[in-house]
């Protein structure tokens, strides 16, 4: 376990779980798009859910310009959210009752992208991180969704993952409690692409769709 | 599409994908038992991932009674979170891509519940949705447990879901552009159970243990 980068990064509960090491938290933010963005909307908390993306050592995110959400967040403290659920982790007790599970919390302030180039830029990365080279197939953006699109970025200096891996932790005296306890493995599961019904006639599926992963 | 409860709970973009009804809401809660809360410490929004259930028209949420984020959020403005994501939705602008998805948000002020009986039985709750009749077969419940568990609950009255489901929707004169579309299906994959090697010899797994879904 390294040192947390602050006080509120800090993991209290369980903290032999937590990491706080780039590679972890990279991987976990890169290993699942969709993420819950935590914000304050005149005083009460706000929580929703949006794809994010990672370049570097920053996060992004985008929407509408419409957006209330993105309106709130801009220049102001958000906690982005990823978990991945890996296991149920039945135990002998209630109390022990547990998901194996990845999660990253990053703290910060959100920092709106307005330079056109490094919107465009950054529009490239989120498509190209799904489906690797699919930028250069897509109908090239315009300028007006360029407008539409509010972009924002988070900086991943205040971060902490928390990962809970293997068995049942039980009490130690618990163990002679005669309960069937065990994992219950998840996954994702990634199904066939099913091809759009209004594709030109002709068109063959690249196959860098079939990287597609989550988890 | 049914009435808002409130303004916050009124779904702003997209929201010919608004959902309002109990059904709907209580179905994606009771799907995915990995939920996000967030709520506001100290002036500055944080989201924690943890494990809901539901009992009617509640939903309930429980850690450690030194948990910094219970006590932050006692008789607090919580919103919870809960997302499933079904599908990548490759576009033909990178406008358009999109993730089919269910998601619920709750808002509400939380509430601490106190008493011991009410404690048990949502205890009972929290197991016995993810195993039916597990409750009944675990290392009965110790007084200090009790105590050292934190239970929170919160009304599901302020409530959203949206749901994005089918094909690709991009711009009309964008069908002539030749790129392949389509959707990649995710679910979610549950592996044979892995039994904890330190089972009492001759115990059986129950049955029940098969049930576990999630999505």
């Amino acid at each position: 376990m390294d040192k947390a980068p602050s006080e509120r990064t800090r993991v209290k509960r369980y903290n032999h779980l937590a990491k706080y090491d780039a590679e972890t938290i990279h991987g976990i933010l890169d290993a699942m798009p969709m993420c819950s963005v935590g914000y304050v909307f005149e005083g009460k908390p706000v929580v929703t859910p949006t794809m994010q993306w990672r370049d570097g050592n920053m996060i992004y995110w985008h929407g509408s310009s419409a957006s209330r959400m993105l309106r709130a967040v801009a220049t102001h403290q958000v906690c982005v959210c990823v978990s991945i659920v890996d296991a149920l982790v039945l135990a002998r007790s209630a109390y022990n009752y547990n998901l194996n599970h990845r999660s990253v919390m990053v703290f910060g302030e959100a920092r709106q992208i307005t330079d056109d180039q490094e919107k465009r830029h950054q529009l490239e990365n989120f498509v190209n991180k799904v489906i690797p080279g699919q930028w250069d197939r897509l109908r090239p953006v315009h300028e007006k969704e360029l407008k539409a699109t509010t972009l924002m970025s988070l900086e991943i200096s205040e971060a902490s993952a928390k990962l809970r891996t293997g068995h049942t932790e039980d009490d130690e005296e618990d163990y002679a409690f005669p309960v069937w306890c065990g994992l219950v493995p998840v996954s994702f599961n990634i199904a066939a692409p099913i091809a759009d019904p209004r594709n030109l006639p002709g068109l063959e599926m690249p196959e860098e769709v079939l990287a597609f992963k989550l988890g």
